[in-house]
């Protein structure tokens, strides 16, 4: 699956650009408020001032502090959005709110379904499990067809569960395990088969990678997915490079849905353009496949039609409702979803962490000093500007990295409650919130690290060894 | 590999319906002054008055005889051509002159070169083996680097030959064999593998045909190619739709040729647009990949930059020629070519035979009844209206079918040019030609259903598992 890839300015959108130079004169201010040395201020103004070059060039407008690009920006399904409308779609997460991007408009926008409580307690009553957190949390809030998912457990007629990665380096961060997490969970209070698809071919296609790399990426991440702690005996995860070459059934749903989707689809659901190679404009077509139980004859006996649920964040939807468009007309059922919202950089919740930028992101590989170091100096806070004020106002939780962070791994229900009304409160500072996540993260990532070392290449074998599972079909 | 479709009225091109409406209108003449029954003649010139509608509502002029449509039919690398250029495609072959394609033009068009006296004379001194008649009478006409695959074999230096078919339906016209014949010299006097591809996932992609049927014409084409005569131990057949799923090399190759190669580039090379499906747009590759070695670790040991030659009707020449440009792109050796020309209709060698009219071709499933009556009912003619004037003015090979035929057909040098002189001085009688020829292809088909029928279920499976050839790499 793919998340933002690393551009440089001329492909930026008009709204990136923008905030770009936002960003840029905001540094150029701290730098002068700071006393920072003189060359260090003009390296800080000459990169302004071209920033400023290359909005206009791409705008035709001058930059204006607080006013945004006019022009209308493509989205998915050809049509337009305006400027104060988020941008989702699989390479980007723009959006101008510092509170991150507006899921029930986007709920809206998609046409899915929210997450709400009536179905978070059918979940509980129908597995009998306490629901995850990042069901209570509204962390994973939208989905489709849950219910008929539901339906057929209660039914005992079989689903299985599919989610994957786009392996765009060796390092995976701390947002790229959230679908992992919730997908560990879901398998074990349903146990159901999960297969999880490693996009190498994708990444192959996307960007300036040999297809070597992309293949040793795609395994070197399988042992980070593995290190979440899933199951052998129920899990098969597999490169496309690999697998393609393995499995007729693969291939052949792939032909079938690639002949049912026509380039105008993909052009308005992904915006490819005609300057687009054909392993681009083809690809949308090997992430649908697996949500049809014929790609995997080893694992459901050659059973076709049975039932697939896909956890994901919410930009890979484009993917999967092409999938649901083009399933009817090949005889196979709707895949189901449950969407999740975005993982926030550490820089504010407008974007997505990207793999491209190390200071975006806690990454699986950072030591518990560089995790502390990132978190004390990148983590957006809502905190005031000086402690007086903070004690006298109080936090904004909205804004703040760290509340944010701590709503995705901090189990404790009670201590997360805690610690926002006392930020909101003013009584706990943001240097002590930011403790806070510093000690929550710094053991969530050893103990990763130490699981993820156990993970040898003979159990990467076994987990991308196409195989049946403990389970009959 | 593709062949014509079977279009209705409005998928024809405005030359198309051109020729369409002259035929009728020659049919209405023939009617009337046979004085056929009125109903008869009256359903003809119904007919008439709606072809002349449907091509007035195509090129918005008025059908007026011996003056075909002034538009600009697009072809190939997005040039144009003129109304006396002839259209040839991987989907269409068209020209308005009875003597069939201009191969000279097409030579300049494509950009590849003659097979001159030169050429022969060096296989021949390479190989030491008498030259195929294919050769020698210019049905193998163009060639794209054919010496320096000379060059190697001179140096001991291995190559690989590579050919295919798009299996569109389970009986094979004898002109379907062509490629084979000769792959099958080619395979014997240079003793090197040989790979065949047949396309199901193409022609399921094409056609209105479920998978299944274009996987079962796959293994039943693969008996008739079987039946040339091909050794085991040097060839491998494949379809697509199960070698991609044994063959990680066969996929990498094919998502290497997708990212090099646009929208923009498809779309002038075989005019699709973006009506078309995204499987359609991304198939070139697919037929590009064996031309390289790595697509078969198994027969060539792991080695890549193996030589390949390519024999193939010239209309597949754009795959190749795309092929060929992306080569060097991914560390790859341009595959060289040999192309014939087309296998000329019974009706006349203005359009390519076509395996969905059944009168248009000699089926290797016919009957030596049905070649009879069909040579006989619909070999066009070269001859005279009448005996005398056939006697006095003599028959015009350039244009009679049954000529072409023997030329493709009678080994015999001596024997073909003694029947052409003799039809040419009107000597001979077209019924007597006639009677040559149905006495050339009875035996001959035959003899390919006898050989048809030894091709058990067992050696199509091991023509067609992936294994090591008789040759060490």
């Amino acid at each position: 699956m793919a998340d933002s890839p690393n551009c440089d300015l001329k492909s930026l959108s008009p709204l990136q650009l923008f905030e770009r130079v936002t960003e840029q004169g905001e540094k150029v201010r701290a730098l002068k408020a700071g006393k920072a040395p003189k060359d260090e201020i003009d390296a800080a103004v000459r990169m302004l001032l071209s920033l400023k070059l290359s909005y206009k060039t791409t705008t035709g407008q001058d930059y204006q502090a607080g006013l945004p690009p006019k022009d209308l920006v493509l989205i998915n399904n050809g049509t337009t959005k305006e400027e104060d409308e988020d941008l989702v779609d699989p390479w980007n997460v723009q959006t101008s709110n510092a509170k991150g991007v507006d899921y029930d408009k986007l709920i809206v926008r998609f046409g899915s379904s929210k997450i709400d409580t009536d179905l978070i307690n059918r979940i509980e009553r129908a597995t009998g499990k306490k629901p995850h957190h990042f069901l209570r949390r509204g962390i994973f809030f939208s989905h489709r067809d849950m219910d008929q998912v539901l339906d057929a457990y209660e039914n005992k007629k079989p689903f299985y569960l599919y989610t994957g990665r786009g392996p765009s380096s060796q390092a995976m961060h701390v947002g790229h395990l959230i679908p992992f997490m919730f997908t560990k969970w879901l398998q074990e209070v349903f146990d159901v088969p999960l297969v999880i698809q490693l996009t190498d071919d994708e990444k192959y296609l996307w960007k300036d990678m040999t297809i070597e790399k992309a293949h040793e990426y795609a395994r070197e991440n399988a042992k980070d997915i593995i290190a979440c702690g899933f199951d052998v005996n129920k899990t098969f995860i597999f490169s496309d490079l690999d697998y393609l070459g393995t499995s007729a059934g693969f291939y052949k749903n792939i032909v079938k849905v690639q002949k049912h989707v026509t380039f105008n689809q993909v052009k308005g659901i992904f915006g490819f353009t005609d300057s687009d190679c054909i392993g681009k404009i083809s690809f949308p077509a090997i992430q649908a496949a697996p949500s049809f139980s014929s790609s995997f004859p080893q694992i459901f006996n050659g059973k076709e039609n049975i039932q697939c649920l896909i956890p994901c964040a919410i930009d890979q939807d484009p993917y999967f409702r092409m999938t649901r468009d083009v399933a009817p007309r090949i005889g196979q059922p709707k895949p189901a979803l449950l969407h999740s919202v975005f993982f926030p950089a550490l820089q504010g919740a407008q974007t997505k962490m990207s793999a491209s930028d190390p200071n975006s992101s806690i990454f699986l590989t950072d030591t518990a000093k560089q995790i502390k170091t990132k978190i004390n100096k990148h983590a957006f806070s809502g905190g005031r500007d000086t402690i007086e004020e903070h004690r006298k106002y109080g936090g904004n939780c909205d804004v703040d990295v760290s509340i944010m962070y701590l709503t995705f791994f901090l189990e404790d229900d009670d201590r997360l409650e805690q610690l926002k009304q006392a930020y909101t409160s003013g009584e706990l500072l943001t240097g002590e919130l930011k403790k806070v996540l510093i000690e929550t993260m710094q053991p969530l990532v050893a103990a990763h690290q130490e699981r993820r070392k156990q993970v040898t290449d003979e159990i990467v074998k076994q987990f991308m060894t196409p195989r049946k599972l403990a389970f009959e079909f």
